[in-house]
């Protein structure tokens, strides 16, 4: 049936044997393509019935569907002209894992981080709203983003804007990856096991409409009676104090049921929630059993299934912590949602008194941590490079100014892969290396990981350790001497390649090539030592330094401004798309090949010079 | 009687009339050190009477007092020890405007940024926990900082903790620093319309305690009951949804209630909230009447009062975008809680429907601003440069990967003067410099204020127009020609000076002091026009950076990076403290006399390289 929906106007002519039909198809399709190609599925499948009664009810792109976090976009994206391409999910030049602007109009933002789809919804609404525009828009937040505080930001903004067409769906399948934790998540859970809440208020205020309001001093006898009603009939009123109107629970499998809300919330014409309860996983039963291990998976066998276990850097960085946390009982972790992908489940059954769980709330986890510090404990915050991005005034205000010691595990630090582009690592070290007193180490091995951690937590102030997704290269690392700054050829040599984390292997293999050339680590990248680095470099003609990530404020530039001319700075400018490691390696010219062809053409070019 | 409290334990042996004595004199010690040397007047005359309190039931610094923004600890400042020092409030070298660390160990964190203080505050409370203390935390929180995702996300935090030893204050003021906005707003109000709430509770709660709990059927049957009085009573239920204790309202005059209250509070020892309703600018009748104005003010006249009107830049960029927005009708202005401070109150009433004030919730502001763009409008964005650091993903994830086109209006960007280390914006422009296809102007006077939020206006993108507190300088700047690169002399000079923003002015001075000097000023600081600079530094032998701005990161390093061991760059190199602007810049090095010296010693040093 797929074949035959080119636009999500197809599912208009559609009965309901055929949308059931249509369903099983989404489903199918998605398990495919996430089995072969890896990728976000127990969300994904939660979704499949409210997406297609989305696009039954608002007309895309006229009205707006924004997908927090995107990753959950794939029934959308088989229902808006993606389905050719769909096999080519996450694949390199192929279609992405998330809702992607570039790839289709009908992607409204690309997005990839939690708690963002309210605010721009709203902007969109309210841009709508002053054009006298009378298109819908809809945001569609799972409950974990809920707690996300930008989320509850715009809520509480939307409150007092009466008059915009906005329709917010919370997509309640109580997880975020991890279970979800907090106050919010267990008002859900309350709410949810009452589930009939929708249609008894439905019937309560069907009757209430009934009661004829005449005369004012009637009328307010009546709303005061409404509300008393109200009150006892609701039992919770969350949104209710916030002033937003609530419509729920619905369940996210009743595609007609998701209609006939989806319509009286359009009819009504004023910011509505509507609180739909999914299942993660629904419709392949290994990922309903556990949704947190099928959240996102590496290709797998459809039959056997996946077997999820942390492995690599993260898997690494958990071992350690347990083996530390043994001896140092001042040493706590923190995470943000992320117990499973940071490797911390471990410790957090180790360890339950010295491990907490936020929720998504990055800059609460920060400015947490800053508390504990203060307090005597040792804190140790695991987050990806890329929501470290969500930390920035945390990192100045709460921790370095108040001198608080902090160690930052910046996990995924550096290109990502198939996830893409909101979710690569390339803006910790610029950004935290114009905090005061910060100081960044990049372990590229299992061994330096656990190195940075002791030399991080045996310090003071902020610190932190930055490693990349997967598992440590193997190449000579033997021959490296240093402290700060590793080189693996004493003296001098005509070029020298200054490199840190994962590139440590293609700038050896690059030095080898080129001859006469050494490798230059930099184990603590910020600040940088200079007494070493000047020994390292004495003599070179060439500085190449090789950079996996933003190169305004990155390390080169600061190798720039203290060697001079004699530096090339090789480093990624803009954003880097999604696709296998090796391609994405080869696009930014981070292959030993490309090393040694570059560093030639500049030797060649300026032989007089350097 | 100030004089004979050295420390909150002189409070204990008071009785009722030396309380009201002293927070008589209390008020009048902060209405004189502020009317002599400017600060924050309103917020805290308002809640005298509760830092008594909180000092009578909690034993600072055992116990920890955490004010968020910190900007209302004066009286806690004149209970702690520094009453003989408080007339040199805000002086360089005296005692900060804001809870500061390094003044004094009854204050917990230096802080100036709101919607911190809930989540550093859970820090201390769970080390005080593992640490097996009976220590006690309180956060003291401003409603208008509850409407901030940050607090948010502690306080969904909080709510799982029921044996944390923690105590939130919510100082309820009905204003941020503008009249507060939102549906947290809205429902503070109407449960500030029913104030018998607590003490109905209490004689609710009392009644229900005395029902005995016999079998637990009955002890089930027994709270469905109390769960369903609760409810009817209660009427109103945001912080139970969330599931945290909550004790309100209670009149922040009332010293002895409040001293009740806590106690209570502290003795149920799990997280609660006690909502008090302060009035701010209480007891002095100009800041009552008009407590935005007395909010921050400058040194001011007691009897006369102060005359609040934004001048300045500020006002400046108030003008200049009711002119913009009258041939504009796409313009649109945002801002978060600031509309006097930022200079869009005359916007906002001119064009209402054109103008949004979201509430402390600059990322909120800045994705919303996102929607706001991609929905055909453009957004300016007006923020004060140092809580734009709280927008660093944003700028990332939400404007720069979506090509949304939004002007950042970044004021107070470099020193700030008295309010000091939280408030200076020094980090700005590195911060944003690393982010893909930003562009940042550098206006140094009003007409180039015009110039900038033009080019940005008409430009694509993310843009960044940043500006000074205060009002332009003046000095020769007819002299200067370029585009985005501004030169005061054509032809070689042996030394260039380059800066941007408000120091212009210096380096004029110091170049004719210096003689054989050009000045090289930067309209457009990033990216920078590297074919215009090229030229003007042609032939220079030493290029001196004057950066008002954090060094690593910043400008001088790519200026640095560009031009090798001719550049020098003295920029700023970690955090300012308050104090009077001159007497900052002199321990900066930002004057024509120490910027001549350093170059020429620079320059005698080097004489043979340079």
């Amino acid at each position: 049936m797929l074949e035959n929906i080119n636009s999500p106007r197809d599912l208009d002519k559609l009965d309901r044997a055929q949308i059931e039909a249509l369903s099983r198809e989404i489903r199918e399709n998605i398990i495919d393509a996430v089995s072969k190609n890896g990728g976000h599925l127990a969300s994904n499948l939660g979704i499949v019935e409210m997406t297609v009664a989305l696009h039954r009810v608002f007309f895309v792109p006229q009205d707006t569907i924004v997908f927090d976090v995107g990753h959950q976009g794939y029934a959308h994206k088989l229902l808006t002209g993606r389905y050719g391409r769909f096999c080519t999910l996450r694949k390199y030049g192929g279609i992405s894992g998330f809702t992607n602007r570039e790839e289709s109009e009908y992607d409204f933002v690309t997005a990839g981080h939690s708690g963002t789809a309210l605010s721009t919804a709203l902007g969109k609404a309210e841009a709508n709203k002053l054009g006298h525009s009378d298109d819908y828009v809809v945001a569609v937040i799972g409950d974990g983003s809920f707690t996300n505080g930008e989320t509850f930001e715009a809520l509480d903004t939307c409150a007092t804007l009466s008059d915009l067409r906005l329709l917010i769906v919370l997509n309640d399948n109580e997880m975020s990856i991890s279970k979800n934790v907090g106050g919010l998540s267990r008002y859900f859970s309350r709410v949810r096991a009452s589930r009939k809440y929708y249609d008894f208020k439905r019937g309560v205020e069907h009757f209430l409409n009934k009661i004829p309001l005449v005369g004012r001093a009637l009328a307010k006898a009546t709303k005061k009676v409404k509300d008393f009603i109200k009150r006892i009939v609701v039992g919770t009123n969350l949104f209710d104090s916030l002033g937003i109107n609530y419509l729920g629970t619905v369940d996210g499998r009743d595609e007609a049921r998701l209609e006939d809300v989806f319509r009286e919330a359009r009819r009504r014409a004023c910011p509505c929630i509507v609180h739909v309860t999914t299942k993660k996983g629904s419709g392949y039963a290994p990922a309903e059993s556990s949704p947190d291990v099928y959240h996102s998976v590496p290709p797998f066998d459809k039959d056997a299934g996946c077997v999820g276990a942390p492995s690599g850097f993260s898997a690494e960085f958990g071992k350690i912590m347990c083996d530390m946390a043994s001896d140092n009982d001042k040493l706590v972790a923190v995470c943000a949602a992320m117990t499973d992908g940071t490797g911390l489940a471990g410790f957090s059954e180790k360890y339950p008194d010295r491990f907490f769980d936020v929720g998504i709330a990055e800059e609460h986890a920060a400015t947490f941590c800053a508390g504990l510090a203060l307090g005597g404990y040792t804190p140790v915050f695991a987050v990806y490079s890329t929501f470290a991005q969500r930390i920035y005034d945390q990192l100045i205000h709460d921790v370095s100014l108040q001198k608080a010691h902090v160690v930052f595990a910046i996990d995924r630090a550096g290109i990502v892969a198939s996830d893409g582009v909101t979710h690569h690592g390339l803006f910790d070290v610029a950004m935290m290396s114009t905090v005061p007193g910060m100081k960044i180490y990049a372990p590229d091995s299992y061994a330096e990981l656990r190195r940075a951690l002791g030399d991080a937590i045996s310090s003071d102030g902020p610190v932190a350790v930055r490693y990349p997704k997967g598992s440590e290269i193997s190449y000579d690392r033997a021959g490296f001497t240093g402290k700060n700054v590793l080189t693996n050829k004493e003296g001098r040599s005509r070029t020298a390649i200054v490199t840190y984390s994962r590139l440590g292997a293609c700038a050896v293999a690059a030095a080898k090539m080129i001859g006469d050339a050494k490798v230059v680590r930099l184990y603590r990248v910020h600040p940088l030592d200079f007494d070493e680095l000047d020994a390292a470099l004495d003599g070179v003609n060439l500085i190449y330094v090789l950079e996996e990530g933003i190169k305004s404020g990155g390390v080169g530039e600061k190798i720039a401004a203290r060697y001079g001319i004699r530096v090339f700075v090789r480093a990624i400018d803009g954003f880097v798309p999604h696709g296998d490691t090796a391609s994405l390696d080869a696009s930014l010219g981070f292959t030993p090949e490309a090393v040694k062809s570059e560093v030639e053409s500049i030797l060649s070019a300026n032989n007089t010079n350097v």
